[in-house]
Formats: C-alpha cells, sequence, structure tokens
C-alpha cells in the first residue's frame, strides 16, 4: 500500500535540520512513498534557459536511501514569472476577454505553442535525468488540471475543432444548434466566438461544444506531456489528480491515455447539515466512480489528515476520521492513501491546510499519532494491493448530461441537481452495502444486472439503443423525471418523451413535468402498501405521466391536478424490466425501493453475512488471488454491533489474529479490515 | 376576438409534413391569428444584401389560405452575426464601457446611422412586398425594445439632447443638476458622460436625464421603424409589444405612434408566496395600464399556455388558469389572446417555454386541449370586441417617478417597491370589483372621481396644479408617505413637504419619515371603531406628520415616539377631499379603506348587483354599442358561489343559454361571461 | 467646546435670503464653529488657472462677524471635471486595472505628480489668502481619505517601496512572502504587480505589503498637504477627519503629522439586531481609539443630528439621542460637537442626510430644537475643554492584523470577526465603566494595568517582547485564540502557538483550532463555580489548547473530542499573570470575566461611588486642572435610577444648581454631567 504525500523540500533548503527531522518522522509514521516537485518549475528554473537540478539530485537519492519511492510530478502546474514576463501568450484568458496577469496557477493557455512547447522540454529533462533513478515509481502529469481559456489562439482552435465535428458544414451545425431562433444563423465558422457573458451564452448546443473543446484540448495537452515522459521511460506508469465535484472537464474521456486513475479527496466530514453516513456514501461514489474509470484499482493521491482551509468553515477531523476515511478509500478501491501535505509551509495560501507534520514540528500533535497509527495498519495490509471490486450494479452518471442539464433553461433553476440525484440514488445501494460502479454514458451495461439512471435528459451516441438491448436481456433499469429529452447536441426529440425509442422501453409518456418551490411538497402513495410507510414526501419536480399499456403502476400522487396519476412505474420489457420514478424523492424512499428491487432480483449485497445492517455501517469488499477482504467502517459517531448470521472464520487483518464470533463491534469511526 | 401566437415557420422548412399539420392543428384551436417575423432577419438576408423572400411568400399564402391573419414583425429584435462582423458599431456598449460581442439579440445600439438605415431597408422591403397581401393584418415594431447602449454615438446623443432640454446652458444644468455638491459643477457639456459604475453614478439628475435619454432614443429609432412602414401601408396599424415590470422605458411617452398597445404577459400564478388572487390583482394592474395608455382596447401580444422555462420555479398553469388568465385580459379590455408560441422549437434558448403544440406533436396534450377550448370561447365572444371598460377611479402611476424612487439614496435601500404599493392599492379597489384606469402623470385627472396616488415623490409638469384643481373641482385624492419631495430633476422642494403648494391641498405637513428595519412593525389605530379591526400593522416606513387646520385625524400611530400623531388623515378642501396615509400598511387595511371611502363618495363597482362578494371573485365589465358585458372571474382554487340581489337576466355568452337565476357557482378557476 | 458642522454656502449664492437666514439660525442653535470648502474646488477654480475666491472671502468674513471659527478644508477630495479631462492620470485605476472615469469623488491617485503639484499650490493659495483672517481656526486636510490606486504610476511606487523594505534583496522577498510555495519566485522586483483579481491574491505577504504601501502613499500625499500650509501657517493646527470600520489605512500610521485626531461618527442608533447599549460600546470603543492615538483630546468633526441616508434601513434618532450620542463624545475625550451638514442641499447624492436645516428651513422642526439645546448645554461645558481621560486598562487593536486576519486561508471565511471581538472585549469593560484606551501592536504598554489582547494573530516587531515584560513587571494580560501565529509578514511560527516566545509566558500550547458552523455551539463549564451561570455558551472557534506546567484551568470545554480540555486558563508569570480564553464566548460571559478580574487586581472603574450600576448606564470621567467631571449616559429606553454609596457634593454642569443627593435618575436616553 502505498502511504505519503506530497512533499516540497524546495521550501526549506535553508535548513537542513529541518529536512533531517522529515527523514526521522517519514520513519515513524511509516510513509512509503512522496510526491515531488509538483510546483517545482521556478526552483529548477530559476530564469529561462537556467537550470538547477541539485536541490531535487540530493532529495531523489536521500529518498532511495530511506526506501521511499517518488511519485514524480510534471512542474506544469504553475508558471515562474518570468515566463508570464517574456511570453504573456501563455497567460489565460476570461470569459470576458480580459488577459490575466501574472499570479496564482493553473491558469495557462493549454493551446499556446510557447508553453506546450516549453512543457514538453522540460518533461523531458525530467525524465532523462531521472528515467534511472532507484526512486522514481510514478509520473504525475502536472496537477489537478482545469479551467478554460477564451485567447485567440483558442478561438482558433475551438473553430478548427467545429469545421471537424460539423464536417466543415456550418449548415449541419446550424441545424444542430437550432441557430434559426432568435435569427442567429452563421454563415461562416469564423463568426463563432466560445460563450461569453457580453456574448453569446444562449445557444446550448455552443455551450455543449465548448464543453467539449476545452476536454479536447486539455487531453491534448496533457496527452502530449504523457508522450513526452513515456517517450523516454515507457514502463513508468502516469497518472494525474482528478478532482471531485469538478465539472469543467470529462474525466471518462480525458482518462484515454493514463496508465491510473487518481484523485483529490476533500469531503467536510462533520458537516452541520450533511451526517457522516451521507458523506460516507458520497464519497463512495466517488470512489466507486474512479475505478471504475479504468475498472482497476485506483490511487487516493490527495488527501488532508485534519483539516483544509478553504471551506467556509474548516472542522478538524475527529478522532479516528482519518483512519475511517483512509480506509474506506481502500475498501473500495484504492491501492493508496496519500496526503497534502507532509509538512505545513510556513507562509502563502495554504499555510493553514492539514499536513500530518505541523508547525509545532514534532511527532506529540494528535493528527502525527493518527497518521502514525493508519501507517501501521496500511502495512498490514499489502496484501489487498491489486485487488478488485465487483459491481453487479452500476449508476449512470454522466458528465455531458450534467453540463446539458445545468445549463438548460427550464426546471428550477437552483435546483437541477444532477450529481447530488445520482448520489442519492447511489446512497440507496450504499446503505444496502450493495457494490456498485458510477458509469458514464459511453460504458458498456451488459455486466450489470442492475443500471440506476437519474435524470438522463440527454441521451448521447447510442445509449438509447443499449439500454434497449440492456433491458430486453434481462437487465433491470431504474430511471426517472427527467429522461430522454435531447439528443447529443441538446435538440429535444419529437413523438413525447423519453424520446429515441425509449418511451416503449420505459413504459410511460412523460406529457409535462412541473417545478415546486423550494418549501412546497407533493407526496406519494405506495399503492400495495409493502413499503414502511403509506405515503413518501416527493420535492421540486413531479413529472405528470401517463402509463403504456402493460405498465405497472406502484406509486401514485396524493395531490394537486396530477392526484391519483403515475408517480412510480415498472414495465417487463423483454426478459428485463424498467422502474421509472415521476417526482423527486427522498433517500429514505429511495433506500427502501432499492432495497424492494434488489430483493426481487436478488442483486449481491456484502450485508448477506450480518442479520441486520446498523444504520452508519457499510460494508464493502474487494477480492483477488482467491482472497476476500471485507471492510467493516462505521460512519456513525456511536459505537455499532454487527451481528453474523453465524460464526465467521476471519482473520482480522490489522491485528493478525483470528476472528471468529458472531458478533463484531465498531467503535465510533471505527474500522475492521477482515479476511475471509 | 383575435386568437393565436407567435409562430416560427422558418425553423421547420426541411419538415413539410409539419408545416401541414400546423394547418391542421390551427383549425383544431380555432386560431385565427398568428405573428410572423419576429426573429426572421437572417432568414430573410442570408448574407448582407442577399435577400430570401421565399418562405416568408409561402407563408403568408398558406396563412391567407387558412383564413388566419398575420401579425406581421420588423425582424429589427436581433440582428444576424454578418452584420455584427461587418459593422461592429451596431453593437450595444454597456454601462462599464464594454462593447458587446455578436450574441443573444436585443443589442442594438439604437443611435448607429448604419443600423437605423439598414432597419429602415428592411421595413420598407417588407412593407413594400407584403402591402396588399390579403393575409397581413397588423404591424408588430420590433420586439421588447429595451436597454441601453453607452457607446461613443450615444454619448454624442445623449449630450446633444441635454444642450436642448438646457437651453445650450450648462449653468441651468448646473442648477437642476445640483452639482455645487461634491465640486461637480460643469464647465461644458462635452465634460458630461452616462452614468457608470467606474464614473459618476451619484447625480441623480444625470441618472433621470439618462433614462429620460433612453426613452427618447428608443422612441426615435422606433419612429423611424413606424415611419418606415407607415409611408408605404399607411392604412395598417402599428404596435409594438412591451412588457410588465420592465423600468427601463417610459412606455407613456413611448406609445405616441403607437396605433395600438399591446404586450406580453408572464405572471407566475400558482405562486408558493402570492396567492392567485393577488396575482390577478396585479395582473389586472397592467391591463389596465395598458388599456388607460391610449383609453382604448389592447391586445395581450404573448401569453404561455402554460408555463414559462425562465422563472426560478417554472410551474405549469393549473387547468383553467389558460383560460381564466386569457378571459381576464378580455375582461379588462383586450381585443386578442395570443401566445408565444404556437409550436416548441428543437433547440436553444426557448425550447422548454411553453406552446400550443409541445415537442409531443399531437392535438392529445392537456395543453392543447385547454387552448382549443378557449378558442371556442373567444369566437363566442367575437361581439365583444372593441368595447370598453369605463372607470371612474384611477391609480396614479408614473414610470418616472419609479425612477426617481429607485435610485434615491435614503428610505430603505432593500424596500422602495413603488410599483408593489401602486399595486397594493389598485388591489385594494380591484377586491371590490371597482373598475379602475392606472395613468401616469401626464394624464387628465378630471375624468375620475377617485384618484390614488401612492408615493408621489416627484411631481412632474404641472400634476401639482392639477391635482390641486382636481381636488377642488370635487374629486377624492388618496395619497400618503414619500409624497412631494422633488420636482421632475430630483431637486427637493423647500418650504416642508408636501411642496410644489400640495401641503395645503393634502393637509399634513410631512416633517420626518422613519425607516423601519425589515423585521419590524409599528401599528395604528382606526379613531371612530369604524373598521373591522380596533389596529393594523404598518411596516418599511412611517412618517412623522402634523395635520394641519381643518385636517381630521382618522387614525394616530400606536408606539414609538410618534405615538398618537397622525397615521390617516382626511382634508376637505374646495368641494373635495384629501385622504393621506403616513404609513406603509397590508393590503387588508387599504382594501376596508379604500371600500369605505367608495361607499362615501358613492363610488360605482361591478359588484353592485351581488349580495357579497366572495373572496378571489372579480366581476369586471366591457360596455359598448349599448350592450353591457359582464365577467365573473374566479381566482380562488376552490368553488365558489355569488348570490345576486335579484334574479339577473343574462345571455351566457359562452353556451349563448339565457341566464337567470339568483346564484351562480365558480368552480376553481371558473369564469362565466354574461351579457346584460 | 467647538460646536458646528460642514457648511456649504456655495450652493447657495444665488439665494441672499437663504444665507441671512443662516447667520440667523446659528446663532438661535449656538453654533460656534463651521468647516468650510470639503468640496470647493470647482468654486475656486472654475477652470483650469481661473480662480474665484469671491465668495469664500464673503463668507469667511461672514463668519467672523458672527463670531464663528472656520474649520477650513483644502479641497482635495474632489476634483473639478476639467482636470480629469485635461490630466487623466488623476484618475485612479482600480485593481482589475480600469482606469475610472470622472465621477463621484475621493478617486484620485495619490501618486499622480500633477495631481500632487496641483494640490499644494491650492493648498498654498489658500494658506496665505486667509493666514491672517481672524476666521481661521483650524486646518481640514482633504477629506476621509481612502482607496488605493493599481496604475502605472503606483505600480512603480510600489515596487520602489518595496526595494526598499527588502534592501532591493528580491531573495528576502521570495523568504518573507514565501514565494517558493506554487513556484513564486520573483527573480526582479520589476516582476511584481499589486494584488488583482485576474492576478496574484494569494500571496499574503504581497497583500500586507500592499495595505502598507497604500498607506505609506496616502501619508506621503497628506503629509506634502500639510507641509504646504504649515509652511504658510505653522501656528495653525491640522487634522483630517477619520471613519469608524474603515479597514484602508492603517490610521495609527496616518497620524504622525496631525496635530489633532478628528473623526465621523456614524452608528446605527436604534438598531433592529444590535441593541442601544451594545452600539453605546461601540462607538465608545471608537473614541477611546481615536483619543489613544495623540493620548490627547480628539474632535468629533461630524455626526449626523438625525439620520443618515445610506444605510440600508435609515431611522431617525430618537428624542434624546442626539444629545446622548454628543455628549458621549466629549464623555471620552471629544472637544467638539460637529455635524455633517448645517443645512440639506436641494438635490444630489446627500440631500437626505439628516441636517440641523431641514429643507423646510425653520427653527420649528424637532431636530433644530434639540441642537439648540445641545448648543446650550455644550456651552455650559466649557471648562470640560481641553480636560483628559486616564485608563488603567487598554484592549489591544491593530490595523495590520486585522488586515492579517480578514485576508487569512483559514478559519470560517464568514466569522473572522477581528474588531468585533475587540469591541466585545471592550464591551466588558465598558460594561463596568472602566476607562480603556484602545492601541495598537505599536504602543506602550508600560502605563497600564491590564491589557486585553483578543486574536493576536499576527505579532509585529517587538511587540512579544514587550508583552513579556509587561507581564513579568505585574501587568495582567488577557488573550486567547488565534494568538501568535504569525510573524508580521505573516510567516507561521514553528515550536507551537503561541509562537515568537508567547508560549511560555501564556502558559497554553495551541494544539488545533475548530471552526464551528454558524449554527453550531460548544460550551465551557467555570470550575470553581463563583460565576453566575454553570456554563456558557461558546462559537465560531474552539481551540485546543494544553496547559503548560503552573497554569491553573479555569474552565473546561463540555463537549466534542476536546471536551473536559482547557476552555480558560490563568498563568502567573513574573509579578504578574496571564488569562487565556479558548473559544469565542458570547459578552455575558466576558463582562462576567473581566469583572472578576478587574476585582481581583482592584483596577479602578468609574462606577465605583455608585451601589449598582444599571444595565445602559456607563459612566465616564474626564480630569485636569485639579476638576473631575462625571458624565452618567444612559443608553437604555427606560428611565434609569442610579444609587450613589452616600450622599455625593457635585455641580450639575448643565442647570449650574448643586447637586447633593444620593439618588440620580435618568430619562431614556437622558444625561448628566456633574462636577466634583
Amino acid at each position: 500500500m502505498v502511504y505519503g504525500g506530497d512533499y516540497n523540500p524546495d521550501q526549506w533548503l535553508d535548513r537542513p535540520d529541518i529536512l533531517k527531522e522529515d527523514d526521522r518522522l517519514m520513519k515513524l509514521a511509516s510513509i512509503n512513498s512522496v510526491t515531488l516537485n509538483v510546483f517545482a518549475w521556478k526552483a529548477l528554473e530559476p530564469e529561462e534557459g537556467v537550470y538547477d537540478f541539485g536541490w531535487l539530485d540530493e532529495t531523489m537519492d536521500r529518498m532511495a536511501e530511506q526506501g521511499i519511492k517518488v511519485i514524480l510530478a510534471t512542474p506544469s502546474g504553475a508558471r515562474p514569472a518570468w515566463m508570464d514576463k517574456n511570453h504573456p501568450e501563455v497567460l489565460r484568458m476570461s470569459a470576458d476577454r480580459v488577459r490575466n496577469l501574472h499570479g496564482e496557477r493553473h491558469n495557462h493557455c493549454y493551446t499556446s505553442p510557447y508553453y506546450r512547447r516549453k512543457v514538453r522540454e522540460m518533461d523531458q529533462i525530467l525524465a532523462r535525468r531521472y528515467k534511472d533513478h532507484p526512486a522514481l515509481g510514478l509520473w504525475h502529469i502536472s496537477n489537478e488540471y482545469g479551467g478554460e481559456c477564451h485567447c485567440p489562439l483558442c478561438q482558433e482552435a475551438f473553430r478548427d475543432w467545429l469545421r471537424e465535428k460539423y464536417h466543415n458544414d456550418i449548415n449541419e451545425l446550424n441545424h444542430e444548434w437550432w441557430t434559426g431562433f432568435w435569427s442567429k444563423r452563421f454563415s461562416r465558422f469564423d463568426e463563432i466566438e466560445s460563450p461569453a457573458p457580453q456574448g453569446e451564452h444562449a445557444i446550448h448546443g455552443l455551450y455543449l461544444d465548448w464543453m467539449r473543446f476545452v476536454t479536447h484540448q486539455t487531453k491534448d495537452f496533457m496527452n502530449q506531456e504523457i508522450q513526452a515522459v513515456k517517450e523516454i521511460t515507457p514502463d513508468i506508469s502516469v497518472t494525474t489528480n482528478y478532482m471531485s465535484g469538478f465539472d469543467g472537464l470529462n474525466y471518462w474521456e480525458l482518462s484515454e491515455k493514463l496508465d491510473v486513475i487518481s484523485w483529490d479527496s476533500y469531503p467536510a466530514w462533520h458537516h452541520s447539515r450533511i451526517s457522516d453516513v451521507e458523506m460516507g456514501a458520497r464519497v463512495g461514489f466517488y470512489h466507486d466512480m474512479f475505478r471504475s474509470m479504468k475498472q482497476k484499482p485506483f490511487l487516493l493521491m490527495e488527501s488532508t489528515p485534519s483539516l483544509v482551509n478553504w471551506q467556509p468553515s474548516n472542522k478538524v477531523k475527529r478522532p479516528g476520521m482519518n483512519i475511517l476515511s483512509s480506509v474506506q478509500a481502500v475498501a473500495h478501491g484504492s491501492d493508496s492513501v496519500q496526503y497534502f501535505q507532509w509538512r505545513k509551509g510556513r507562509g502563502a495560501a495554504e499555510k493553514f491546510h492539514g499536513a500530518v507534520l505541523d508547525h509545532e514540528g514534532s511527532e506529540h500533535t494528535r493528527v502525527f499519532k493518527e497518521c502514525a497509527e493508519l501507517g501501521k495498519i496500511l502495512k498490514s495490509c499489502k496484501e489487498i494491493q491489486g485487488t478488485m471490486v465487483h459491481a453487479e450494479a452500476a449508476v449512470l452518471y454522466d458528465y455531458e448530461n450534467r453540463w446539458a442539464i445545468q445549463n438548460l433553461n427550464g426546471l428550477s433553476s437552483d435546483r437541477r441537481e444532477y450529481e447530488r440525484t445520482c448520489m442519492e440514488w447511489y446512497e440507496a445501494l450504499w446503505r444496502h452495502s450493495i457494490a456498485a460502479d458510477v458509469i458514464d454514458m459511453t460504458q458498456p451495461l451488459d455486466k450489470y444486472r442492475l443500471v440506476a439512471a437519474p435524470m438522463l435528459y440527454m441521451l448521447r451516441a447510442d445509449i438509447a439503443g443499449r439500454i434497449k438491448a440492456f433491458v430486453e436481456n434481462g437487465g433491470t433499469l431504474v430511471t426517472g423525471y427527467v429522461t430522454g429529452y435531447v439528443n447529443e447536441n441538446d435538440l429535444c426529440f419529437l413523438g413525447g418523451f423519453p424520446g429515441d425509442g425509449l418511451k416503449d422501453v420505459v413504459g410511460v409518456w412523460e406529457e409535462e413535468i412541473d417545478s415546486l418551490y423550494e418549501d412546497e411538497r407533493n407526496s406519494i402513495t405506495w399503492l400495495d402498501g409493502s413499503l414502511s410507510k403509506p405515503s413518501y414526501p416527493v420535492k421540486d419536480y413531479c413529472a405528470v405521466v401517463h402509463a403504456l399499456e402493460n405498465t405497472a403502476v406502484l406509486a401514485d400522487y396524493d395531490h394537486d391536478f396530477y392526484q391519483g396519476m403515475p408517480a412510480v412505474t415498472k414495465h417487463p420489457y423483454g426478459k428485463g424490466q424498467v422502474y421509472y420514478i415521476a417526482a423527486r424523492t427522498e433517500t429514505d424512499f429511495l433506500t427502501e425501493f432499492f432495497g424492494r428491487i434488489a430483493e426481487e432480483i436478488s442483486l449481491e449485497t456484502n450485508a448477506g453475512l450480518v442479520k441486520e445492517l446498523p444504520e452508519g455501517i457499510h460494508i464493502a469488499k474487494r477480492e483477488g488471488d482467491g482472497e476476500t477482504y471485507y471492510f467493516f467502517l462505521n460512519f456513525a459517531s456511536e459505537e455499532k454491533k454487527i451481528v453474523f448470521y453465524e460464526p465467521q472464520q476471519f482473520t482480522d487483518l490489522i491485528d493478525g489474529e483470528l476472528f471468529c464470533k458472531t458478533e463484531l463491534s465498531l467503535k465510533p469511526f471505527g474500522v475492521k479490515i477482515l479476511k475471509k
């Protein structure tokens, strides 16, 4: 198990005593990996063409001596001031067409020929210098790619991208963007500009294509970095660190050339409005998505051992939470736990961001002690590395669909909540300890038995056809309101929603959709009385739908003019079936509802061994080489007891002892890793 | 009765099947009118100087064949991309002096010589081409004029406008703008710039004159469009579509050359904080204002048959509401019901805006069926066309006063609420089914018996004198706090408010005004016990006033240092009287108060026939050619019963039957049109 | 006692009748001082190089005749339009690098050579013209200095300032700004730009130095104005008017060359969420700070006799409040009461700002009558002029520390509340009528017995050493959470907080700090039961601290993982002691806590004469020439009774009578001034 974090010795070169302490304390914490060089360009090239690798050579050697592997970053995440001064074209231009001044980080033009050339040069110097260094373990390409540039170079590149997409036919573009509306037909590609607050921002097709172009251009930039190092070190894997929640890039599209997915996880644990249990599910969602991207173990590249410094309120992780959240990552398929950062810097923007080592500097802080404890746990889990999570269920969450929903004109502008809704549907499975993948529309469906696809507003490419085949062949689809409205360029389907042939698969026609005010509620009644409550509140959106022939109505509306009309339906189709939820429900309903479906289709759950799953406990499983590892995670701040159906024969991986009981107690935020 | 909506066949030219369906379905819905060409410039002139009228010719012919009249728009509401590329001067410059990029619509410089010339050219081409076409019914000049441009051409035009207003005398301007304050006296007109966030924005006189100039320049632009078509089609009437709530233009000033007023009505029915009854009053306010502008029937140019797509929450109109709100328009003097739009487009910004025809495309939707039902109702109301509403009361609501109040430094910056206050005073009359005009300060008062003039902060032109004459001659004026503070250039009157001679007419001196915090309340006691409650809460503003000689105090304050001081007064003046309300009250007080006055002066009410007017029912009346048409409108979501004093002899216009009962039941959102 | 206000006769030159009324009414109100010329540049120099001093000559003469002293302003607070037109360099450039247009006031570039030369010229013309005029009493240098300019001239001046501070050594700057982080090391000073939204805004050292430069440049500008007049009128004192709450300038630094401190006080009395008692404490805080700046009487330069016009809600001062708040100023050391302004102007931005004379124009308004009453009171207080307030306690409130806390990344971004916390600690003393100075970190501590220093995040210069000496020598320090984190350039101290040697003085190690959500609370238990309640709520911040050897724990936490850990401690050090409060408490706790300390160390309180101090009463004292003046101020809106321990022998300064009772009643907002 990789255990470590970002390490910035270049900030401490005048303090050899501190560097020496680093060696001593890393050992104490069982650190076996550091990420170097993330923002070191200026340290490596203090003036244009003048290089200084001394400090990095020494650090690499020192790490090698300590038996620590280096995740070596290409330093393209921040540029030195001299570069911006000498080559202003590298500075990003914002949507309002104002060129940035030098400052911050991550504000490069990804199109700039100079920057592309210069980054390739720097990456290859690094690759050549350290290709045979024993410490070199992995390439960390740049840092948290993101953002967009509207400079003239990017405008031209965007137009070229459009020319290619639309076969150099402006009328094809005009049709797909529906520019007849508001007299917006273009005569020539060079009339087109990227979206701007003082320019065009009402053509959804333009917006979507711009977002796609931004992903394309970022990917192109990243791929040339990957190529630069791969030419020299073909056997060293490459990753880049992704961010949860970030919607500026389609990570699925970006990932093609990466060997490993890694991400930075900074959830706001102990939130005043989101329980730790709910937060546990949300973080699980991201872990599962990043694992699903390559269908193999991923890396947790950054996390904080205590707090961050950029939340509205920055709470310290309560005792136990750092271990719980780190083991959760492993439980979902991570082969690492990494922190940002090893040691707090003395100054600048992130000096109060949690780190293993405080400004205080010793091993006697609460945070260091918990990190050291986790170090020992991870050592004992070494054999888990490389094993996988297997899921019979998948939640369909799609970045392009998110862009489309976010930008659409309609519904409630402040409560689109596509990502959150996907998370809530995921949470319903997670609360039953049902393993799930999180996939986008380009991924195969046929390996799953259940696919949950909320708010499938945009039907990209051939997804409608693949859904049809999936259900025909026996799959169970759960979908609902706002499904099948538009094609991939945001053109509405004609003939009734869900469109593109899905109406007959889903078995309903969604005639209208009513948006509720934030304080409004309707409710739905579950007709056969088989759920725990007679009626469940719904909010935000109520679709007014008609059940087609053969569609069973499972619940109907309690109020308003659509009282008595279908609210939840079930439609047998081929060997499979489709469930449809017409309105936005709370997660308690979803949990019961998905539990019922899981039972009906005998979906595998990791809670199969236990009599009852207490609120707040999630059981995860990794498998490989004939071994099975169970993770028992307690997200509740109270002690919880799990009762097995019968005495189980496990090895407790953390203490190495045999575990052979019918009961398992977990302390608040406690964890247990048991090997079958 | 004109019945129809915006029709954009140019978006469907590749789908003749759909155009054919349009014909079939318009007939089914009793549509007799369409608005064409609103955003068709690019379709008509695909390249500069290259024209294509084929599709429009065909559509005009097709409409003529179907017996449908065309409201033909001049297409100046949106420009083709080639124009912005070739002639950037047409692009508006915002207040921060940034020139727009091509995009959106409605963003032209109204001063641009090129745009003026080009629009005139296009308008005349259209007029010449269709002047004798049997389908041509009305000119729809441009679309929803609005906005302002701060480009150098507009700056120069603004200075010329100032030179003319101030007789080329910079010192006259300096006096009226009170530029002695903060060392702001100008030496020359060319030192003046329009208000800017990074420049001048504290001279109220400058702001007011800028707003007046914007209206002037827009009017000048519109009038040259009117002239362009009138030169060729002198007998075809012209209108432009106004917007409710919009405060960027003084519509009274703009209307001079229009033959008919029309407006676009998009209220948020079924709002979570505004009851449908209250909303009914607000919409009535606008209908009555737009009718009052020309003192003749107006047109409802746009509305939605179901929902809009740009509210924070977009609710569908409940069953019945489309018919109710459409008939309400007719009841207040509209000779049309028109929708935006006939058929939902497949893409772009308004694809989810309600339309008669859904993407689904058939006549089997709830919305289509209600539209068809309304079509039949309107057919049966044909004879009402041209009849008028007669009002003995008027609410004075003035756009320039609104600008002045909105921009003043003082009171509570977040609760000026001038428009809303006017609506609440109007609502008090509306709840008694008292017909009212809504007029601005330039309109004659002598035709009314009651004028309600809240927050008459700015006394434009000769309004003070005309008010005095109105009261002297027997009129009843109701006014209140924040009245008579400034002249038309925002200079305070000296000698005590209300100024300009009104103090003696109103009979009070307003010494101070106290602003309350949002959660603060005071209350007032009605002294003679004749209202239903002993005391009524007041909020926002409490004027501290002194009753002059002969002024009767009807209510006084309950709390604070002005406890016991006058809160409502009555002052006999000449043959008339003035009521004054010192503090902002709730509508329940206003309703009782205006009811009491109406009784006292025997003001006519349409509720005269009925024993009691249930909450939520409004009765309106149109008269003409010796006929009287009563409209009974139920804005409540429950059934309501109206009891007449004695059996009435009516013809029910909708079913053509004789109505001869003492009771009338109205379903939720139900309507009844009875002819006497 | 100076009594008067801003007077703008140049706005009324066409109304000699009004100027004559001014003379009559000033006498009636006992006015003895006016401030002239504040925004008169355009009136004095209507065109570049063309002067008109006639009106000012006449006004000066008229004032002299009336026996009224003139506070003569240099008119640099607003520029004439011709100057901006002819010399655009004088216009400020905002942080986003947009040059202002002409408009508003106070928007000059303080670096501009033209503006500096021109202002000096104008100031000297004025000084020469009026140096021997009998009316000239005081120079009022410019008006409410503030704001910053980012133009190229200022950028260059900023770089020069940095070169000087960092000894022309870019590496010293790099170290202090910790630019190693995010690859931000600079190679040359000319790579540096001021903070910008589209540029650098994450280097705290840059931000702090920019703020210091802004103060430096403003001071340099002000000092050249002072020098301009001092060269000609060396014996006339100079002041400039400061603003409460304003954080753009470090007033302590700015004050060096001023003879007298003056300030503009505009509190929001009668606020819906802040009681008048609390507001009284807040205003007292500012009075005491401005008095402490020169350790001598100050001037209240501006205030309103009724309301302002720029609050969200503008409430009129209740009867009595103008007298109370004016006498409060005197009680805290002011030798004046001045208003903005004498007479309301007819137009522009501040026409609804309260003034002695209303637009109504007579002496019969409530406001005028109260001003006249106050005039008489101030006349009777003449002998108090020049006497001082003596304080044994000080609250340490530092502008640079405020900048640092406001800009730090961490804690809760919306609840830093440094200034408010200082005010709340001050309020705890004020509620016991304990006189306090309010000082910054540069001021000597040794004259005090108690120093209250909340949130001493940044330890500037030698403050840590001076605190140590202060405590060693017997002083009592009260401090708390977020103390001793960084040095003056925002570099964190290593070795544990509070740093720079303070840990051993304070007796605690602050290991972590937890931020609470806005709706979260913890509480602390006072361990020895000596306070009135068993437990007190805490909010916002809870530091997790360890008591060092010899540190007594007075209170501990009730909840969360730090339950039972120290919340309040006391550490004896040398001859003194340090109290430390680990979490943010409410003021009721602070009041009890500081009361207990005051008792313990026998701190002097002005409430020593009275048996019990009723809620809302503050007793202040001025002393000099062997006389003692007691001010009894009632901030409550109810009548309050004060009972003396024994009959006191006083002279009532207002009515001149002997006061010899054991009881004193104060009306709502009542005042009493008694001389011992």
